[in-house]
């Protein structure tokens, strides 16, 4: 049996659980490697997979003998079927964060639950512990997105638009080995860096504008993070004050980053640093993420968990005043027992693009 | 009130429901053109929408006085103002096919609600009618759609990849006016046709390839879905029988298609057909559009429905020869009362591309 499987096992015994039934395709990505529609059984004693004919020659291509996973084609499965897979199982868990009431109810009724119980983002939990392999294709992701910075730099121009900047991003992804998009990509320019999710714009780049970058890809289904305000043609001194401020944050911000540092007291530091020169953090200050852009931790002064080793998170400060401009600087992070390693390396010190004709 | 709003508060009236909880991204922006998270609350007198502060501006700026909605910050929302909105409603409505189960149990607790009640796709089964501005903005998607499969006949080249032609695609789309693509593109050639949802790989055109060409975009969020299967260079003689037998079906499922056909019998025609022949429709005739790419009504032989006017429905009858290659022709199809109106403007006849150096 592959090791998260068997992890997964034991945890839902100790919560004296004799099953469970996963249905977020993450998590069935995150356990088995299956990228397909379908459901995952932790039965009794056996895992079974419940596909249709269309992934059927997908799934057992991706899997092993090693994983122990039984793939079934739902066609061929008899209501007495889906009766005995939990039979004698007193308790069996499911993802109540993830699937609808209505499937709810039809679970109860397929599988012939006794006890149906919540498990409480169970899997999402272990998630956020990431190991070597997953953190290595992290990494990569982060490579190839830092590459993609150091090509915008040098491709940027005043007049081209926020939105022709993105879709070189996206072709840049793609053609240097990354899935595609993590996420959609944000470029706002002059006034529209004012706006955290601004969407990219027909907008020109004029001389003076901060361009805000928030970009990532995905590399064999896990995510890079990063953002940088940059600058056409020169940095306007009203912003200058205010990006300080940012990279100072961000730089503290990567020095308290380890393990069995407090979420919250991190992200007090940075809303209070903020707040005495007169602004607010109005969004977190970072997310974990992996196979999704989004995962468990999530960084703010609500959080009162701490972070722990191999946990990937972002560091994302930033200031915004609206109507006039923005500031974010953005990292994606892998925290150790002593401290945390950047994986994103582009430079964050004021960066002039589109200074030549 | 706006219409689509007046509507629903007649529907759920006639259910003797007072109130009803909109989640559904999709559903809120079909009735009321917001696209930001948050929850829409029709409630015993007043509508209300509640999100945060992120997309409040963005809001206010999309609804006007007629819409008769009332937005709020839930971060001023108090746990009475919950529980207000729902006072002296008996039975409130929800989306038990959308909302979680940790959500339902959630909102029960929330809003004090006494009887919450499914209302199994009320608003899904709606969006199958479409209005006017609707049907013309799908017009728009498909002409645009039309236009790129010409842009591609011209385009294509022996050697060029299928995740070229896909870029090419969603590039083009871009470039006219989409808002970008409806669904991943499919390109699937020679023997990768073979796989009705292949995904583009870097394999190239070769001479006497089949292409399966599966795309559509979005105009002002509404969707678009032709499919052609195209040769290069010349066509296969052992493809020209199938091609026949899948285009035979597709003009006739088109005659077929008027409000009153019922659905199955239609499916049937096309199953029986391609039985006859010793082939099996692997895959449903047909879906509904609109928001989204897959909508109600679902057109296979299972549905007992018929088809109604201001439907707009796939017609997209496909063969597979496993190993080998495959067909599949496809139009974005309008429902009439007297017949159907084909949205679908490109050539069905046998197509060679790539037929110049």
């Amino acid at each position: 049996m592959n090791p998260k499987i068997k992890w997964l096992r034991d945890r839902i015994n100790m919560e004296n659980m004799q099953g469970m039934i996963i249905s977020n395709p993450v998590n069935i990505k995150y356990l088995t490697g299956i990228e397909a529609e379908g459901t995952l059984i932790i039965a009794r004693k056996e895992n079974f997979f419940l596909t249709d004919s269309r992934y059927l020659e997908e799934v057992q291509s991706v899997l092993t003998i090693n994983d122990g996973i039984i793939v079934n084609d739902v066609a061929s499965i008899s209501r007495d079927d889906y009766e005995n897979f939990f039979l004698f199982c007193e308790n069996v868990g499911f993802e109540e964060n993830y699937i609808t009431y209505a499937m709810y109810k039809k679970y109860i009724e397929r599988y012939k639950i006794n006890n149906f119980e919540e498990t409480e983002y169970l899997i999402e939990k272990q998630r956020m512990i990431k190991d070597e392999e997953e953190i290595s294709l992290i990494e990569k992701a982060c490579y190839i997105t830092d590459q993609c910075f150091k090509h915008l730099c040098n491709y940027i121009r005043i007049g081209m638009t926020e939105k022709q900047i993105a879709e070189e991003i996206e072709y840049f992804f793609k053609e240097n080995g990354a899935d595609g998009l993590a996420f959609e990509t944000i470029v706002a320019s002059g006034k529209n860096s004012s706006k955290p999710h601004a969407v990219p714009t027909d907008k020109k780049i004029e001389a003076g504008d901060p361009i805000t970058i928030d970009m990532g890809c995905k590399y064999k289904g896990y995510c890079s993070d990063m953002t940088r305000t940059i600058f056409a043609g020169y940095v306007p001194v009203q912003i200058q004050p205010i990006y300080d401020l940012v990279l100072k944050n961000e730089l503290q911000t990567l020095k308290e980053y380890k393990e069995g540092a407090s979420i919250r007291v991190v992200s007090k530091m940075v809303e209070n640093d903020f707040k005495l020169n007169g602004y607010d953090l109005v969004h977190s200050l970072g997310h974990g993420l992996g196979l999704e852009i989004h995962e468990m931790p999530y960084i703010n002064s609500k959080n009162d968990n701490v972070l722990k080793a191999n946990m990937v998170v972002t560091n994302e400060p930033g200031i915004y005043i609206p109507g006039s401009f923005g500031v974010r600087i953005e990292d994606t992070v892998l925290i150790t027992k002593s401290g945390s390693i950047n994986l994103t390396k582009s430079d964050k010190n004021y960066i002039i693009v589109a200074n030549r004709a």
